[in-house]
């Protein structure tokens, strides 16, 4: 950040008055410019016993495999943006279930937000490649491509979400009702 | 947002080729100025059978109570954003429980996270007014100002604690364990 963009005056970087931490600061308006983490909101799409995945058709880490996730927009709300996100490059539609993963990324300044979603499968095709995926992907647990997958945050989501699978299956649940299915929180520190 | 934060160049407000909804353009140097929504982090701090609460001195809503949360400064994990809030504003320690209410408020673009939290006892004082609060203190659950809280993210925040603390106590549980909460996720689509 270089300029005002309330006025257009030349910005500097220092704590305010009654502050603790450096912010962009607008002599010339006195507009003070705060900076916010942003939310990566996305969707782990399920079809019985197979998770769909999308290949990264742009970068970062074009070529891996990831979830249907990406930023949040003003105006929505968390469960609709994973459902746009996984529309947009995945060209599915799911019906969301609770919360599954909260992490963390400060390095980075994002909080990834994934939702446990059941992958309708009423509509032809059921999926496709979006504009930034070069194919989507029903996957098996043993047809996960874990060394090739995009972001830590998708590697956990994807090793939560088996885990608990196993375990409901110990318990003799039925593993396809989301509702078993509690929040994962977590911290990510590196890249 | 009137001018171009990286280059000075004025901004127009339309829509960029490849995307579906208007951001703030700049011809001059390129740069898409996106907008997203902000984390608002916070704390339900407990002691025993009372909980904390503030009353705001500052605008929105001076004068009423409310749970110490705030903005989700970069560089912080929303855990930590929670603390440092409820430090600022309470001059309180807590230990982090869950994440135990998450609501998104799309028509002021913020999703509220409130944390379960134990207030720490073994600090003289326990707590005290903050620059932002005009006076902290524990309350009772029959003594909570319902008609004075400042948000309704708060006053769900409340409704649920109490309403999943008598079932607890109702299952015979230990109503003081942070971990027997679970996640409540919502939408609040007015003020």
């Amino acid at each position: 950040m270089n300029f005002c963009s309330h006025c257009g005056a030349p910005v500097r970087f220092a704590i305010p008055a009654d502050d603790d931490r450096p912010r962009y600061l607008c002599d010339n308006c006195g507009t003070i410019h705060y900076q916010n983490p942003r939310i990566v909101a996305g969707s782990l799409p399920i079809l019985k016993d197979q998770v769909l995945l999308c290949r990264r058709a742009i970068a970062p880490r074009k070529g891996c495999w990831t979830l249907p996730a990406g930023f949040m927009e003003n105006g929505e709300t968390t469960p609709e943006a994973a459902i746009r996100e996984t529309r947009e490059e995945a060209c599915a539609e799911i019906e969301i279930g609770g919360l599954y993963t909260m992490v963390d990324l400060p390095h980075i300044n994002q909080v990834y937000m994934i939702y446990l979603a059941r992958l309708r499968d009423d509509l032809t095709p059921a999926f496709a490649a979006g504009p930034e995926s070069l194919e989507v992907a029903l996957f098996y647990e043993e047809e996960i491509p874990w060394s090739e997958l995009a972001f830590s945050t998708i590697t956990k989501t994807l090793e939560n979400y088996f885990r608990d699978r196993a375990r409901l299956e110990d318990e003799v649940r039925d593993v396809h009702r989301l509702a078993h299915y509690a929040l994962h929180t977590d911290v990510i520190r590196r890249w």
